[in-house]
């Protein structure tokens, strides 16, 4: 039986990323800085000869548009793809639309971290009524409930399941599977995949548009814990800069 | 029960639409004016209130991209996708990577037009070795036999079959479906909708980047036969576009 190869790539510097504000699962754009990341991601999938045989993404266009972008690098803009919203982004609740240092700056660090790293205290809810809020959004018309606020918790109970259900099938197969998600969705499935506490969780970082590559074994171990970074030096870089976030 | 609408759309122009090249299969990006026509169709949709539950394409860039891009504009890209090699354009056998006009001048406008408007008489099959050949391409691993010319025909054959056993479905539950082919897929497809003659279709073309809709009843037939384009003028214009290719 042969392994499948997973693939976990978060989206390209996004337009709040560059302006320093919590998204969560307002849907912004990449900028022309993101765009070239998910350009030179494609670029690496094809030069360590990884090319994925299906996408699945979030409903969030920073998510799907790097996925576009760096499939169409690769030559791949063809495979099959699969949304779904249990890869979204952790909703940041209140939070989301605000400026992260005029957050830090407003509620002081150790509030702030909280929300950013707690793994089971979530920000504030959002208003529904705020223009921040899902609760009308069209692409959650299905969900008995749109989220008002989450922890990574709470990504963690609705994003495994669905790992479970679907993707590890692909993966049983042999398949190579890319998933193109966010920063905290992915450290969800990271968390999952290398077993990592729900303290040193809080460390893990995960860098924009360069591909961490897992290979599994027949029960979707990793035989590289940890994961393989295609970039691993823009890897060093990048996480370190978003665990600088907030920070003037 | 409520009935389904489909949109029918061809891409923006490729590449080979601007230098006037035989395509078929063979995988052309859209040129910046292709892209526009892209964005500008995804501002129709919105503009005529015509958002799409689901996305079919085939599995050529130009196509895929043209849908990427009309659907960021309509703020849709989170919809489910499928893609499908049925939904390719034909196959045009030895005639792809030939200039149009030198293929006229070459052959005369009798067999030139048989070529392109024959019904039932494919281009000579291209060479499996081919630098234009689809033999060896990955997307179509799956395949038990990768065509090596098509005529009309053959493209009724593999498309319709595939439209009544997988698209409508989604019609009769009520779905908007967006289809994002090509210009004679989707002349096949219109000729099923529509009943045209097999000697009729000759002189049905399909304009780029111009969504066509068709209200159906119950049955999937036409509430508006021939159906509604969203832009008519650039309709009329572009249909004889397209009947005067390879003309100097």
């Amino acid at each position: 039986m042969s392994n499948g190869t997973l693939i976990l790539m978060r989206h390209g510097e996004s337009e709040w990323n560059a302006s320093n504000q919590f998204t969560g699962w307002v849907d912004v754009a990449l900028t022309d800085k993101g765009r070239a990341e998910a350009t030179r991601a494609g670029e690496l999938l094809v030069e360590h000869d990884l090319l994925p045989d299906v996408l699945y993404t979030s409903l969030l266009r920073r998510a799907i548009t790097t996925a576009n972008i760096a499939l169409d690098a690769a030559d791949r803009i063809w495979i099959p793809v699969v949304r779904d919203w249990r890869l979204n982004e952790r909703h940041y609740g209140a939070l989301q639309g605000l400026n992260k240092a005029d957050t830090l700056a407003k509620f002081g660090e150790e509030q702030f971290m909280l929300w950013r790293r707690s793994y089971d205290t979530p920000p504030p809810p959002i208003e529904p009524d705020s223009e921040y809020s899902q609760t009308n959004d069209p692409r959650y018309a299905d969900l008995p409930e749109v989220p008002l606020t989450e922890c990574l918790k709470d990504v963690v109970e609705r994003l495994i399941p669905y790992f479970e259900s679907d993707i590890a099938a692909d993966l049983k197969a042999g398949k190579t599977v890319l998933i193109a998600a966010h920063g905290n969705s992915l450290r969800a499935l990271v968390k999952y995949l290398d077993g990592i506490s729900d303290a040193d969780i809080a460390a893990l970082n995960i860098p924009t548009g360069n591909p961490l590559r897992y290979d599994l074994d027949d029960n979707l171990k990793p035989l590289n814990p940890g994961g393989t970074y295609l970039d691993p030096e823009a890897a060093a870089a990048g996480a370190a800069a978003v665990a600088a976030q907030g920070k003037k």
